[in-house]
């Protein structure tokens, strides 16, 4: 037994190591940066709680921005609080090819979501200043600010305030502290009075290219490498209500009651019915239930609950709706309730661009690794880039066991190399065109 | 049209009237009586909030031992703040004869609920004393405080008091004022202290009889008049707990995830199927769901809910429990999660005397009226009686639509009339016996 073992481990090292070619990035140097950066907002259990707009942010920020100026990129930041950091291209004429992610994370969070892809430009950025490489376009790296939202309550801030601008009376919002969004971005040394000039001109970016751990199982489960992300899903979010009659549990027969649990319970099942009805990636998800008048002796009234649906394509979402709706109307008839349905939020999906699909693809399969495409079922800041025109890509690395947002959430240090090797060479590829 | 309505309505005043003798109770007086209690504690929007212990129950309380007073009983209050109002029988040696109900209400409650048992039975009294009758038992009727226990959460406390003695510690328990249960005793003029002395021996009781309203639907849709009560069926409430595995709503596929709240609905649908499973009147109710964490975007990892099951027999309660249990298995094995299933509160079923069941139908019938046979869903003093080993009887009337705990809550005065009629009846065969 013991012989069989020294001669199978040296064989599957060679295996590896003849696969998969020299990498341009630094994996060594790329992880000493995550485990650097995870001091800040560390927790005892593990991970970090570094909210978007928080003192263990900040300090982060600054941390990071000493990282690239070493990097020698021209560093600095907009009026949104992204950080921006620069490296000169030889063509003056030509758009630049913009790439990052965030360092911010959910109270209680991981030390890879966003992380990953944000030290893995700045390993970018690294490699080609130790190459001392020469690029036509200009090359930007980008750290939004406030991708998780935990404070505000909406996310992707920072890549927002650059596509769009923020919501109406967004900057007004409060913290649970109190304190405005405005007064958190003077915190953070900008003025929020000048917020528009923080938007991007699209015309001044010829792509945006993100690196994210996947926060799913399928590349983990599968053993696949890279993933290339054929897009960022929409997502429809519903307000449910189920309309009973509240009554005595004691005194009303079985057969006169209108419990409108028992009808919302049945509405849970035909969600994940119809959901799955057909073959694909759709998701969909009820997340909580409020029952009234909610005692144990009382046939439940009134039932709230939120429907969420996720799709890559929008008529996907739309028909997993209408046929919801139905399954609605059939349960209300069935069991004497009402069941209404209303949408109160709509996040439209945001496809890859497709030369950028193909190019990531071929680049990673360059560098020999394993590739598969799939949708980000997760939002990211590339969608805000992608609803203002500008092509995006993005490409994946796997997350253990499909954990994220939590201590537990891991990727191996190789595959966080890999995954900023493919940014390198796509980048490179890019600039080639 | 109109000739034929002019034609139609005598004939059934006539049917009316030649179906049903005379009564021995004063209908229009019972209904003067129920109006004006109504006054204390009287809501705008109609019924009343005259819960047990408060200022309005104290104001109805002397009021009504006024007009006990009136009707030439002896009148006294037990140290359980139990009302008694004693009529002499004219035999020394026998046991009493004990009838009531109770005059406390739920917040926002109606005008009949313990109203028409407590004012039927001073009806009965003072028939007897226009009638200048003569009994051979002694004749007692009782107005049991603190019957729906709101404030302390735990009802029927005079009754409860009276026949086995509040449970350890209960008399300590504070309002949601911060005010003792003990003081309130204080309050209404009787000493906690003596609280033993509050205990009925018994061997002094013959019966014990409570004309109360269903509150439930049966006599209401079915068009009887009287209500043969079989007994206060039992109730045990179970805590149920589904386990699976909380997680990114977008991003864990829909054959991965361990959706507890989709486990929970199938379990809702469960507890309907197996109460429903075999004929009877046993009943099951969920009221409430806790779902966790709770967000449209996460998949529920654990749900809480409450199971409870209602039946006169003790065995019928348990199969359904078993077969509840099994199909909680069943689900877990299916879904990928844990559940569990525990009990925390338990009331037996009180069954009602076969004997009292027998004469109070025939009584009914002997007036003129019809009856069937039901348990009561809710639960009444009586089975406190009942569990001391007193046997009890009770007659209901019909509630409107089976509404009850609400100002909607009605029965018509001729039925009030006919429940206090029957009780009537039944004290004077008791007494022949």
């Amino acid at each position: 037994m013991t012989r069989a073992i020294l001669v199978t481990v040296p064989c599957l090292l060679l295996a590896g190591a003849s696969s998969e070619p020299a990498l341009h990035v630094n994996g060594d140097r790329l992880r000493d940066l995550l485990v650097s950066l995870s001091r800040f907002g560390a927790n005892p259990e593990g991970g970090v709680s570094r909210l978007g707009f928080s003192k263990e942010d900040q300090a982060a920020r600054g941390w990071l921005m000493e990282r690239m100026r070493e990097a020698g990129l021209d560093v600095w930041v907009d009026a949104a609080a992204n950080i921006h950091g620069r490296r000169p291209g030889g063509d003056g004429s030509r758009p630049m090819l913009l790439f990052g992610s965030h360092i911010d994370s959910v109270p209680k969070g991981g030390n890879f979501d966003g992380d990953v892809g944000t030290l893995g430009a700045l390993e970018v950025m690294l490699a080609l200043r130790d190459e001392k490489a020469a690029t036509r376009h200009p090359l930007e790296m980008v750290v939004w600010s406030n991708e998780e939202g935990v404070h505000y309550g909406k996310g992707l801030f920072g890549s927002r305030a650059a596509a769009r601008g923020p919501d109406a009376g967004e900057l007004e919002d409060k913290d649970e502290q109190g304190v405005a969004l405005a007064e958190w971005l003077r915190r953070y040394g900008v003025n929020p009075a000048r917020i528009a000039e923080a938007r991007l001109d699209p015309r001044s970016v010829a792509a945006y290219l993100e690196l994210h751990i996947e926060q799913g199982p399928y590349l983990d489960r599968r053993g696949v490498q890279i993933g290339v992300v054929e897009g960022i899903v929409g997502i429809d979010r519903y307000h449910v209500a189920v309309q009973g009659f509240a009554n005595h549990a004691g005194t009303t027969p079985m057969d006169e009651r209108k419990d409108a649990l028992v009808a919302a319970a049945r509405l849970v099942q035909a969600v994940r019915e119809e959901v799955m009805a057909k073959p694909g990636r759709q998701v969909g998800n009820v997340g909580w239930m409020q029952v009234s008048p909610g005692a144990p002796n009382v046939v439940p009234g009134l039932v709230r609950l939120p429907v969420e649906l996720r799709d890559l394509r929008r008529e996907v979402i739309d028909e997993m709706a209408a046929r919801i709706r139905a399954r609605g109307e059939t349960i209300a008839r069935e069991t004497a309730v009402t069941v209404t349905m209303e949408r109160y939020s709509t996040d439209e999906p945001a496809p890859t661009d497709a030369a950028l699909r193909d190019l990531i693809e071929a680049e990673a399969r360059g560098a020999g690794y394993t590739t598969m495409r799939m949708p980000s079922g997760a939002g990211h800041d590339a969608q805000s880039l992608g609803r203002a025109g500008i092509p995006i890509g993005m490409i994946f690395v796997p997350s253990k066991g499909g954990i994220s947002h939590s201590p537990q959430e891991r990727t191996e240090w190789d595959d966080c190399a890999r995954g900023a090797e493919v940014l390198y060479r796509t980048l490179r590829a890019l600039d080639r065109r």
